[in-house]
């Protein structure tokens, strides 16, 4: 038997090795354990379905950015929490998403700061931003507009991973993502 | 309450005016009607969405029909009847999503001769394509590789449009699509 619960899009915003993806997963299994229906919509792989040959240009992140929206939305329309992870530095690109979400829409901000992404840089990325071998890195020599109003916020300075996680589940049933 | 019937993909394939939209949304709304969640992914409004800035040639197309393809299997995978409606020219690119659909995949030929078609020019496409004044136009200036084996064929020509619905839904429901 299967639960019948509305869609939303859950949507994931931070920099670069903040942490979204890790909490994001682990959100996507809660979830699923509580019998919702949940799909995670990973920025660095739906780019490599929807987006390839799209570059780190604002126009071209927009663009990633309105496709993960659109596949997004198609799932929430039918009763999937999606949950999507993606930097997605602009307020404006991730603002549009929501206006499309007619009010399903739940803005979770990581907001690991870009001292500690970079302490941790497990890609190895932001070493590579530093040293200019990377152009248009987020947060590093490129713009990250943090969210003034997000639903959620969370910040994995000092916390361990699992209270982040606690942290997501239990503000997403409070607002009635999940049962 | 919702009937928890496992997700499917079901492809209408053929020439531009064949009549696979037609049928599509009309098979989607009988879907619904019988309580399977079920949703259009119409070529040209996803092409909108996904696969701005691509052109016709062999390789974006199939870029765009991989990309259909990927949305297609993600509500798929969640219960949902993904009902595409798309020329999808080449064999290889319709075969590439078959493979990845494991079992759940079901190709719709829309069998309608390029004649028919041309005749019933419905956006005024032919007329420009046979002008050359568009180019890379599918069944005048650029292949169309018929499915072989597809597992529902229907052929729009001197048959009314009701019929050729009733055979798709008859079909589907044989396949175990929906009950």
């Amino acid at each position: 038997m299967s639960i019948t619960i509305p869609g939303h899009i859950v949507w994931f915003t931070g920099l670069s090795g903040a942490g979204k993806t890790t909490i994001a997963r682990a959100v996507v299994d809660r979830l699923r354990v509580s019998g919702t229906r949940a799909e995670l919509l990973d920025g660095d792989e739906v780019r490599e379905h929807l987006s390839k040959g799209l570059g780190f240009s604002r126009e071209d992140r927009d663009t990633n950015i309105a496709r993960i929206g659109y596949v997004a939305r198609l799932l929430a329309r039918h009763g999937v929490v999606a949950v999507v992870s993606a930097i997605s530095p602009y307020a404006d690109a991730r603002n549009a998403v929501r206006r499309q979400a007619a009010g399903r829409f739940v803005e979770v901000f990581v907001s690991t700061s870009v001292e500690e992404c970079a302490r941790r840089d497990v890609k190895g990325l932001y070493a590579k931003a530093f040293a200019r071998e990377i152009t248009q890195f987020t947060g590093v020599s490129d713009p990250y507009e943090a969210p003034p109003a997000a639903e959620i916020v969370v910040n994995t300075e000092g916390v361990a991973v699992d209270a982040s996680i606690a942290t997501v589940v239990d503000q997403l049933r409070t607002l009635g993502v999940f049962a």
